[in-house]
C-alpha cells in the first residue's frame, strides 16, 4: 500500500516590513495585493544590472498589463553601500529615473548587513524577481536578469488563472512551472511560508 | 423586440497553400498543428523589419517554450519582388542567418500580387504575426512589430489553456483580447472562417 | 582705415577645483596633461543619460586610444540632489559600475548651486563633454549625447595633431571645427579664457 | 655594414572592375576619387554580420563626414550563392533597406568563385572594410565588425591629412596605423601594388 504522492504546498511570503513608501499613496501590504498578479523587484539604486535591466523591465511591465490584473511594486533591498542608499538618495534616484511603480524601502537590519525582507524572502542578491500568483503563492523566485518573454509567460498564464475565492484554484496554479522556467527549487524552498 | 448578442465566433483559419517547406522533414498543416499554440511568422526575405524583429522574435519564442506546447511556423508571403526571392533566394537566406523552424514557401498567385494564403488571411504586410489557441481559433492577428512581454503574455495563457479536447474550451478560449492587445477588429474581421 | 580681421584665440579653460579624486594616485590638473589629447566628461552619479551613454562612452575612449595620446578624465560636477551625491555615494557608484579613469569631485559652491567649475566652464548640464587639443585648446564643449563616430573623428584628428612644442601648433589646432561638429559658439563663448 | 631601414610603401589598390553601379550617375574609379578619404565598404546582400553592423555604419559613416572630404562605396563582392545575389536581388534589397550610398557591382570571376575585385583586394570575407587616405594609400584593410571609435578616429585623422597635391604627403600618410588599430599586416601585405 503506496502513499498518495501530494506535491508540495505553493510558497506564501510572510508579509514584507516596509516603512516608507514611494509613489504610493499609502502603504501596500501583500494580503491588500491579494486577487491580482504581483511582480516584485527587488533593486538597489547603485547595481548596475537592476539600472540597466530589472528596473525598465519592472516598467514595461507596468505598461503592459492592466493594473486590475496585475501589480508591480519594486522593493530597496540594501545590503551594501547603506550610508548612501538611504531614503532621501532613493527619492532623487526615483524622481531622475522616473519609476512610476510603489516603491517600498525595505526595513534594514541595523548591522549593516541584508535588509529584512531580503533576508526573510530569502534573496540572493538584487536584481531578484518575484511573482505571485493571484491567490499570493510563488510561481517565480529567481536572481538575475529574465527573459522578457519567458517573464511575460509567466505573467499571461497566471492573469489568466482563476480569482482567489474560486473553487478550482488549486488545479491550475499548484502547476509546476514548465521545463525551462527559471525558478530553482533551492531558491524557492527558501521562502518561509506564510502561516 | 431585441436580438439576442451573440459574440462573433472565433475566425479559424483555411489551411495554408504552400508548395515547398525549408526545415521540415514533411509539409506541415494547420490541422496536424491542432493541439498545440501556433505562431505564424509571414515574412519576406528582403523585408527590413522581418529580419531585424519578426524573425528574431519567432526564433526567441523556438526557444523559450517547448515544442510539445507551441509550434512556430513561419510563411515566406511574397507579394513584392518575386523575381529576387524565389525558393532558392529564400534557401540561401534561411542558410545564412540560420533560422531553424519550419518555413513554408507560400504559393504565389502567378500575377505578380500577393502570395495565395497572404491574401486569404487577411495579411496587411510584412512582418505579420499570427497566433492560433490549441483549438485552432485566431487569438492574435497582428501587422508589424509586437512587445516579446505581450506576445509572451498571450502564449503563456494560451498554453495554459484547455486542450482541444476539453469541453470547456469555448469559454476560456473564445475570450477577446484584453484591453490594450494589438489585434485590430478590423485586421481579424478580414479573416476568411474555416467552412 | 579697417581693421585686420583676427580670428578670436582658441579658448583655453582654467584649472578646475577639484578638492578629491578618485582612480587616481594623485591629483591631476589641465597643466599637468598638456601635451595630450583630453576628454572631459562632466556628469552626476544620479543621471540618467550618464550612466545609459556618457560614462560608458567615455569608459570606450579610455579603452580605444593609447593613455599616452589621449586621457579621459570624469568630473563630478553636482548641481542637484548635492546631499545624496557625496564623495562616499560616488565612491560606491564607482566602484560597482567599475568606471576606470580618473574622476575628480568638483568643488561644491556650498549655496546649492552648480559646482564651481561647472560654473566656470560654462558646462549647460550633464552629460557635457568637453575635448583639448594637446595645447589645452578647447576644440568641443557639448552637451548631450555624441555620436562614437563624430567624437571618434575629432578625437583621431586631435592625436595625429602637432606635440605642444611644436612650432606650426597654431595653423592646425586652431581650425574651427567642421561643419556638422556639436560645439555651439554660445557654450564655448561663455567659456573664460585663461589669462 | 648595415642597410639602411626603409618602411615599406604604403600599398595602393587597383582600380576595381565593377560592370554595374547603384546610387550613382556614373561610374566610380579609385583615380576619380582621388583627393577624399575614402571608406569601401565590402559586402554580401545575404551576410548577417554585413546587414546588421557593416551597412549600416557605412551609411552612419556617409552621414557623419562632408561629401567633399569623405567618400563611401559599397563593393557587392559575391563568393556564394551566386544565382540569387545578382543585379536584380541587389537591387531589391538596396532599395527595401534604403542604403544611400553608391555600390558597385563587383564583377564575377564566372567560375562561382570569389568576385573579382575581392580575389585581387586579398579580402577575406563580409563584411571587409577598406579606408583610403586622399593619396589612395591604403590606411585600412579590416575584416569583421569594427567599432565606430575606432573607425571615427582613423578617418578624422585621414580627413585632417593633406591633400594629394601637397608636398609634405609622404610623411604624415605613410605612419602606420597606432596600436590597437585592426589593420593586420598579413591582410595589408596581400593587397596587390598598383603599377
Amino acid at each position: 500500500m503506496s502513499h498518495p504522492q501530494i506535491p508540495p504546498a505553493p510558497a506564501m511570503l510572510p508579509e514584507w516590513q516596509v516603512g516608507t513608501w514611494l509613489n504610493a499613496p499609502q502603504p501596500l501590504t501583500l494580503q491588500g495585493l491579494r486577487g491580482k498578479v504581483v511582480l516584485l523587484h527587488a533593486f538597489q539604486m547603485l547595481c548596475p544590472g537592476c539600472v540597466a535591466y530589472g528596473l525598465p523591465q519592472a516598467e514595461r511591465v507596468r505598461k503592459a498589463f492592466a493594473a486590475t490584473d496585475l501589480a508591480v511594486v519594486g522593493l530597496h533591498t540594501v545590503f551594501e553601500h547603506h550610508a548612501v542608499m538611504g531614503v532621501e538618495a532613493l527619492r532623487a534616484f526615483v524622481h531622475e529615473y522616473r519609476w512610476r511603480f510603489p516603491i517600498g524601502v525595505d526595513d534594514p537590519d541595523g548591522l549593516g548587513g541584508p535588509s529584512l525582507t531580503m533576508a526573510r524572502y530569502g534573496l540572493r542578491g538584487t536584481p531578484s524577481c518575484l511573482v505571485l500568483d493571484r491567490q499570493g503563492h510563488v510561481q517565480l523566485h529567481h536572481f538575475g536578469p529574465i527573459d522578457d518573454l519567458v517573464l511575460g509567460a509567466l505573467l499571461g498564464r497566471l492573469i489568466a488563472g482563476p480569482a482567489p475565492h474560486g473553487e478550482a484554484n488549486g488545479k491550475a496554479n499548484g502547476a509546476a512551472l514548465e521545463e525551462g522556467a527559471v525558478c530553482t527549487p533551492a531558491g524557492c524552498g527558501a521562502v518561509p511560508t506564510h502561516r
